[in-house]
């Protein structure tokens, strides 16, 4: 495991005073079912901590990011970030896939890549963090390696930006905030949308898209993207 | 709001810096409905972020309490714990019922008393200290409010007194705890059983119940709080 240890201080700064807890994380059931006799815990428990530490960070996190979402917006956000694949591809990003000990069918079947292991490897990480050096610890991590990739929109569902445009724009009271198609083009079945979003009459981002939402979508995050002070319109 | 703030700082030793917060935690959406004009916020978000945070701490409560329960039986003691009403009855043990502001349908239907909007009360005021004080602050109040009342064996299911027993005397390696029926009375319609656990074949519990499976819950429960020590056994 020592090469684990070398990438979690290397890349994250991380060194786990409980190393017991670390090897843990990064042990399939389908490891510790193949060598029972040395009683091997598995990963399970700690990613039920995980999961539930995952939860509370994105849920703190998308509270803070969208003072005037809903309850079940957010809650929709927040599952697809902490969605299986979503999380799989965390561990990818880490590297944690290559040192996750499985047993030896399940390397032979491609477990090693299958999102189920390694989305339930993340939050068994995540568990293990929070027990090794609490919730905070967890929370930097998350901001280290998740909320960048969120913040690029790689969830585009997740940000959206008509409404994080709006919420920008609203800290210094009410503002009218429009979306008018200025071009329509291309045949039914590969139309494109060009939009102008407009704030009290001035233009502020321009998008096109292959529906006219899409094209909403992308002009208000050019918007928000030019950084519009809110207290010169 | 007066008589809120005296419950809190006399009861839990609690005091809000953010008392808007703990408005809004205590406001339900039939009554921010009923004033839309004031724009009033409602608890749903509070919610949201409350319920995140108690998933997490009793997670990390039977984490702690059941160091070799599978995750499967974690999950659904936390279930338990956390379900609509059993946090409706929290908020009644905490006097929050006498606090909510509801829209007037809602107060002539009987709301007050209705365990959605009571548990959803409670989660929204976790969600709201959570904001305050943070994740300790969290921590305590449930270990005040919430873990007594599990302890005290309020949710039956939660605390399964076999598998803690088994966990408390294995401390110092395997032991063989038995279980045997010592007596069986009464009419078909309403047996009862005497049994008996025995440790070693030392006999360190007794227990009564309407079935086997109950009478060796409470032999195990007695067991447990004769705090057998495991290392003379």
């Amino acid at each position: 495991m020592q090469a684990l240890y070398n990438l979690l201080a290397e890349k994250f700064r991380l060194t786990f005073d409980d190393t017991e807890l670390l090897e843990t994380a990064f042990t399939h059931t389908s490891y510790a079912n193949e060598h029972r006799l040395l009683k091997i815990s598995h990963n399970e428990r700690l990613e039920f901590l995980g999961d539930a530490v995952l939860q509370l960070v994105i849920s703190e996190y998308l509270f803070a990011l969208y003072p005037s979402k809903p309850e079940g917006d957010l809650s929709k956000m927040r599952s697809m970030i902490v969605r299986e694949e979503s999380l799989a591809g965390f561990s990818r990003d880490c590297g944690f896939d290559q040192f996750i000990k499985l047993g030896k069918g399940e390397e032979k079947s491609g477990g090693r890549n299958r999102d189920t292991i390694l989305g339930d490897l993340f939050e068994a990480f995540l568990g293990a963090l929070l027990l090794d050096k609490g919730v905070e610890a967890v929370r930097e991590f998350i901001q280290q390696v998740m909320i960048p990739k969120v913040e690029a929109g790689q969830f585009e569902q997740v940000i959206d930006y008509k409404t994080r445009l709006q919420e920008l724009l609203q800290i210094h009271g009410d503002v009218l905030i429009s979306y008018e198609v200025t071009s329509e083009s291309g045949p039914a079945h590969a139309k494109e949308f060009e939009v102008q979003v407009t704030v009290n009459g001035k233009v502020i981002g321009e998008g096109r898209g292959r529906s006219k939402k899409a094209a909403e979508q992308e002009a208000a995050k050019k918007a928000v993207e030019n950084k519009v002070d809110p207290s010169c319109i």
